[in-house]
């Protein structure tokens, strides 16, 4: 049983500049490091069971440096994306889509995603997902292809972060 | 079966002056008008069951005029908020909290609340809901009574918004 979540949930989170007040930002890869995206948990954490006391759902809020990207990925849990700061691009599926504060992402199961920093200054959005949800999955082969030899072939980076280690 | 969020789902939700691209907003109370309060609704959409197409979470912004608030309400569902613009009051419980851009708040299952501006310009805030959850309650005469007396009593407006209509 976690009863991080429902232990340390406050009610507000205050802004301070570079994050928010009592939250650690943490590496985006299991090693934290050499990925250029940092994550801050703001609301929540992930739950082995939808019973467990704390928030059903996960806020977080991802920076991503100039050059740097997230993981390309797809799993069967939802994405809803709010970006803050910054310039991106967000690929979905065989599209890349050039995005800025205020645009609203929403990814759904299985669609292959991932998003690129496409600025020159951070790139920082917030994400909304199930604090019960599965674990990352590669592309496979043929979405790696489809996704090459579409437009958003030229954005994309399948490489910028390695595999989820298996948990 | 509600097929209306799974048919116009899009992946990006883009800002512009005063909204989001192809968004309505709409009133925030069922009679749509005199409460200052404006919702619009960027992903998702009420369900009666989990099982219907679409988006499980619902993504709306809200944006309260000066002298406005939200409805003072419980229910078991849980809210999500990620201030956007303006200066406002969180009320949980019986706490008067100030709010301010990128501060964000958890409303847990049952906690009172309402969302004041108090600013003399919009008080915008993003707020997450499950699309498939209970409806709004009045606070009982005794939750009342305590925000009442205590230092949250100042601020609140319980008459801000009319109690929903039953549907």
């Amino acid at each position: 049983m976690c009863y991080r979540g429902a232990a340390m949930q406050r009610n507000v989170i205050r802004a301070m500049a570079g994050g928010w007040e009592g939250v650690e930002p943490s590496g985006y890869a299991p090693d934290g490091s050499g990925t250029g995206v940092v994550r801050h948990t703001l609301v929540g954490d992930r739950k082995a069971d939808r019973s467990e006391p704390g928030p059903q759902m996960e806020l977080r809020y991802f920076e991503v440096r100039p050059g740097a990207a997230s993981r390309l990925e797809k799993h069967e849990h939802e994405h809803y994306v709010i970006v803050k700061t910054g310039y991106g691009y967000a690929i979905v599926g065989d599209k890349a889509m050039e995005i800025a504060p205020g645009d609203v992402v929403y990814v759904g199961p299985l669609q292959v995603h991932q998003f690129v920093n496409r600025g020159d200054e951070p790139f920082g959005f917030y994400c909304f997902v199930d604090t019960c949800r599965d674990f990352s999955q590669q592309p496979t082969r043929e979405e790696l292809a489809r996704l090459d030899a579409s437009p958003a072939g030229a954005v994309a980076k399948p490489f910028a972060v390695p595999p989820p280690q298996k948990r």
